[in-house]
């Protein structure tokens, strides 16, 4: 569940093209065979199913499904599937209902709950139309049109060093934005394919007038809590209905997805519409081995490190607990799921297989005298800057402010007034475009700032760098300064004023002048870190301009190489993926394709009724209502990942037959590699949507709406 | 469920010494501490917990669990525990009620059943006493004493070569076990611990009037089939009720157990008693290395091959569908447990816990001259053999008449008058002591002769000899005879008429002269094959026979360096385990430690109700009585292996909480190494049964009578 789910962070992080911006409404054309070259056999596999509406596998979906769909079939689709900000979504009603996942709209149940109803925890049905409560803030982007942008882009990057070409195709990609932004009055954005092969201008109509219309309690959308997220068998309604008004009336459209009278079954074909974040599909092996041997292990260490301090913590009373309980929950997905990227890392088939492809793949290109002289050093090349980056690793891991929320705030507001001064191409990745502004907002309103907690994670991580650098370590000594860890921390964050918003914001405000003034002690430390630490994330910095600009050869070689036959990486643009619904091989037994309420129920009870396992009073009260073998959930070997949840799952007719939320455990390695032996998309079923909403929430007016009661 | 009976195959080969015989009726005395030594820390776990009554660890439970059974309360626990041909079983109520699994009972079932009623599939329900059906020919044994007569066993072996040893030893165990029969009237059994190190006399009352009482639907006892055997989550009512009878009337044993209120709760301090069949914690690494690399892959390739004929034959027609469904379920099952064997010796984790223990055990033997003098060589003699068995591999493996049952019949018809003329020391050894006479009325009684299956057995056996052994080999050139294997195969088995069983008995009757008169052409063919053959199995002989040697010596050091305070391996012998109600971290997420007749619906529904998830007609119609809340199996850590099927659960009070019907994958490398991370024993749950009996049976005098409704 929280899995799909496009995480701030990691948007932040890897999805940095994915800011918005807009362009002429034309609507993209029908494609032509023509765009869609034969599939080179054996390698479909592992680069999975994240078709691009530009390029939908016409000859392989009729090969292996023995349907072709028309253009427009998929205009329909495409204008029926709308991206939240971190999520998927699709409009499922002739009157603008919107299905997408509970947990893609928390906020706006929390933001919509009143001092005496928390809807979080009790769910909301609005009775009527005039009861449905207005979101704010959130919207959603449907899809118009797509066009090829690449020649644009790449002939205005002319310079040679890494840094300056990123600069230059960010700038060529802010003046395309911008220019059709103002051109449509649209939203649009540069997307990138293949690692920088391609580039695609998507241009988005937005709708930000979303209304809340149901929420299932807390209890049944995330029933089985961490300990079943990321598995399957699943038993979870994670469901929210949201409407989209036009003009302060429900807009209509006329493109919206219908509802299955069957939903899915055993062997069906189906598609997901949606917007996965991020795979690594194109990684060469010396990337992988470098997440799977220091990248990862790190980043469990640090989950490891920051989950027994905030454990801690929750002990000291309710409120506290309450207050650490998100935190917590989203460092146990980070942790489950990094968990599972490494252990597909770490098994030695899938890395043959990685390995057999890359064989391939560089075969080709040698093969191919122009193609080698541009390519051929890219993978070697990548290879050598990360090994370089495994010497530095200690080093980059700790040399930065990374030991709690506060001290990394006072990292920001040391750094963003150099930063700031420096050209694009010479600051700090995170500092570069619009990551200078998003750092900036972000130290002047989301740092958490408990001093007890700040303190012990500031601890904790001074005794593992102790531990991982040598003793004479010049930025250990000078944080450290002679002191345990224990003296150390305490003297960091004793007396610093930086919890309060208004000091960051003065200290911001202020500038370079400003900062060089301050007292406060955390201020001071990190203004005596900084140079220090700047040296080695300069160096680091080099090396990852690097990478990336050789990575970019390897997908332009790719493209060379095989065409649009292997789709692309996922980077949290609109795509179509295939798959069959299908029961999986599972702990020495089967598990079936789909899940009922009897399953529910009996997880449930077989949990005593504790939570994560237990069931709102509803679902209590309700039980003798519902037809408890009626399906709940379903699996099936669709290709998502994070920013997938929330897609519709339909079928051939394009009518909804699921709800996309999670993925089983054996999907996570499929962010380097896809496989359907084992790896399953987890979904809602259609017609355990629509149970619940009759029997349980006695919802008649929405299922109606769902099903197209009365409409033609 | 079936992988925990003892199959007869199993016990022929592995459990030679388990052949009945009798002695004094001694009530074994109450332990005293003095015969529990002190665990030595960090090896007790791999040695797991199934504790003889001779040497229970009243130490380690008081330690473990703060429980220290009395002498009366263990008499009590082995009193009411009985043994089945070749299941584990308990009396549990005051008129003579015994317990035990559903395939327990099976051809009871199926003997009782008539014409019209199939109570394999109908299930069973005595209405009243007189209603309970005789089962032909079963018998439960119930252990009275045992005693130590290891010195007189040993003192009987003098002589120095490994096969004289072997023949020496049996023939003191035949004359104890006959002795004591003779003394007592009872039935009496040597058995071996610690491959020989030590020697116990059990002496069993046998009672041979069992009834059948109840037993229910063959769907709901093995609910889940092929695919959910050996796993759990687990929803079967794997039970049946017999009731011994003494002279025609219920038997009233002093010593049975009670039906405890509540059942098994999580966390709950369990027992078992029972009688694991067989165990290989004890075996040298290269013993274990010996059954990954060759042996197990072997025995793999074989289950493959004689399933894929099988289920080619099964398609011909529903009878023979039906006559073949049994072998075909009895392949799945051993295949299904190899391969959790294999895989166990196949992680590398379990392989290095191995090394270590024997590291630690040879320092033991080396630091005493006198130890090492006695047993130092073993270990280096058994990895010797192996090595030269493994060299030998494939003639051992194709050597034979392993290829079809009317082969394998004709092969023994060609060798009983041989071996019969020959002293025990220097047979086979499946024709030592009783063995010859095993197979002899294996042969006269159960061959399965149908010769297209015959022929086609034979044909993928030879194809695949032909693959593994080279093409001038003198075994498989006299086979084929520059045939094809279809050709041989067809010429090998067309009119013979060893299919019939008055033909064989006339052969073995006939002796060396019949054998040697017969123009039969599987007999012609074993006649050519048995001398080539008869080479290479007695230098394999000569091998297993100083394995065998060389364990025993190994199994002497066992007890020399750590007493009894590591429990033997099994030798379907009566046994205490302890154990723990717990679930376990399962495929991402956790198992819980029970599940609920809601789940047992769920996983009906979720395969749509098809078989093996197919719930008898009764389950349906009687549903809405159901508590479906209630708990049906629950998961242990108590150490168990096949023999231990129908084996009571019982907490500290002596009190039944639980049947144990099989274990969850993950529990199948626990053979050679106790674990109980995920490793779990699976038994029905006591208020399933009550709640089952009542509700969906009503069987209300049955329930009543278990419970003790009404005693006192």
């Amino acid at each position: 569940m929280h899995g799909l789910r496009v995480r701030a962070s990691a948007a932040a992080l890897g999805l940095a093209l994915l800011t918005a911006s807009p362009a002429a409404p034309q609507v993209t054309s029908a494609p032509s065979r023509d765009s869609t070259a034969k599939l080179p056999d054996g390698f479909v596999k592992e680069f999975g199913t994240m078709w691009t509406f530009e390029a939908p596998p016409l000859d392989y979906w009729q090969a292996r499904y023995g349907f072709t769909p028309t253009g427009a079939w998929l205009d329909h689709v495409r204008l029926a599937s709308v991206r939240l900000p971190n999520c998927s979504a699709s409009f499922v009603s002739s009157g603008g209902l919107v299905m997408t996942n509970h947990h893609c709209a928390r906020e706006c149940i929390t933001a919509v709950s009143t001092p005496d109803s928390n809807f979080q925890a009790l769910g909301f049905v609005a009775r009527n139309q005039a009861d449905e409560r207005k979101c704010e803030g959130l919207y959603v982007d449907q899809l118009q049109s797509i066009e090829d942008v690449t020649d644009r882009i790449q002939g205005a990057v002319k310079a040679r060093a890494p840094g300056q070409r990123v600069a230059q195709r960010n700038a060529a990609i802010a003046e395309i934005e911008e220019g059709c932004r103002q051109g449509t009055g649209l939203n649009c954005q540069v997307v990138s394919y293949y690692q920088g092969g391609i580039y695609s201008l998507y241009r988005f109509r937005r709708f930000d007038d979303l209304r809340l219309v149901l929420a299932p309690e807390g209890g049944i959308s995330f029933f089985g809590g961490d300990p079943d997220n990321f598995t399957y068998p699943r038993y979870d309604l994670d469901l929210t209905l949201l409407r989209v008004y036009l003009n302060g009336a429900p807009f209509e459209p006329t493109d919206y997805l219908k509802w299955s009278a069957n939903g899915a079954e055993e062997g069906d074909v189906v598609f997901v519409t949606g917007n996965p974040g991020s795979t690594g599909r194109l990684l060469t092996v010396a990337q992988m081995e470098y997440l799977r041997d220091v990248q990862y292990p790190a980043q469990l260490g640090s989950y490891d490190r920051n989950l027994a301090v905030l454990r801690e913590l929750s002990q000291r009373d309710e409120p506290t607990r309450r207050a650490l309980e998100n935190q917590i929950f989203s460092l146990e997905n980070s942790k489950k799921a990094v968990t599972g990227y490494l252990s597909g890392l770490q098994d030695s088939s899938l890395m043959a297989r990685k390995r057999a492809f890359e064989h391939d793949f560089r075969r080709r290109i040698t093969a191919d005298p122009n193609l080698r002289a541009r390519y051929g050093q890219a993978w070697d090349a990548i290879a050598k800057a990360q090994r370089e980056q495994t010497a530095l690793a200690q080093q980059q891991r700790w040399y930065g402010f990374g030991g709690s929320p506060l001290l990394n705030a006072a990292g920001g507001i040391v750094r963003i007034p150099e930063q700031a001064k420096l050209p694009d191409s010479l600051r700090l990745p995170q500092y570069r475009g619009q990551g200078l502004e998003r750092i900036r907002s972000f130290i002047l309103g989301n740092v958490s700032g408990d001093a007890e907690q700040d303190k012990q994670m500031l601890q904790a991580w001074l005794t593992q760098a102790s531990k991982d650098l040598p003793k004479n370590d010049p930025y250990l000594r000078t944080i450290l300064g002679g002191r345990s860890p224990e003296v150390a921390a305490e003297a960091a964050v004793n007396g610093t004023a930086l919890a309060d918003s208004a000091t960051r914001a003065t200290l911001i405000e202020g500038g370079a002048a400003a900062v060089a003034g301050s007292n406060d002690p955390l201020i001071v430390l990190a203004r005596k870190l900084n140079p220090i630490a700047m040296r080695v994330q300069q160096r680091s910095t080099r090396l990852s301009d690097a990478i990336s600009a050789n990575a970019e050869k390897v997908g332009q070689a790719l493209f060379a190489a095989y065409g649009r036959s292997l789709p692309p990486d996922a980077t949290f643009s609109l795509r179509i993926s295939d798959g069959v619904v299908k029961g999986f091989p599972m702990n020495g037994t089967i598990a079936p394709y789909k899940t009922s309420f009897y399953g529910l129920y009996g997880r449930s009870a077989e949990f005593d009724d504790t939570p994560p396992f237990r069931l709102p009073e509803r679902w209590k009260t309700h039980r003798d209502r519902l037809d408890l073998a009626q399906p709940l959930d379903f699996a099936f070997t669709g290709d998502i990942i994070g920013g997938n949840s929330g897609s519709p799952v339909i079928n051939r007719n394009a009518e909804v037959v699921g709800l996309v939320f999670d993925g089983n455990i054996e999907q996570l390695p499929n962010r380097f590699l896809y496989t359907d032996e084992v790896a399953r998309a987890v979904a809602v079923h259609s017609v355990g949507i629509v149970e619940a909403l009759r029997k349980v929430y006695e919802a008649d007016r929405i299922a109606d709406e769902l099903e197209g009661v009365g409409v033609r």
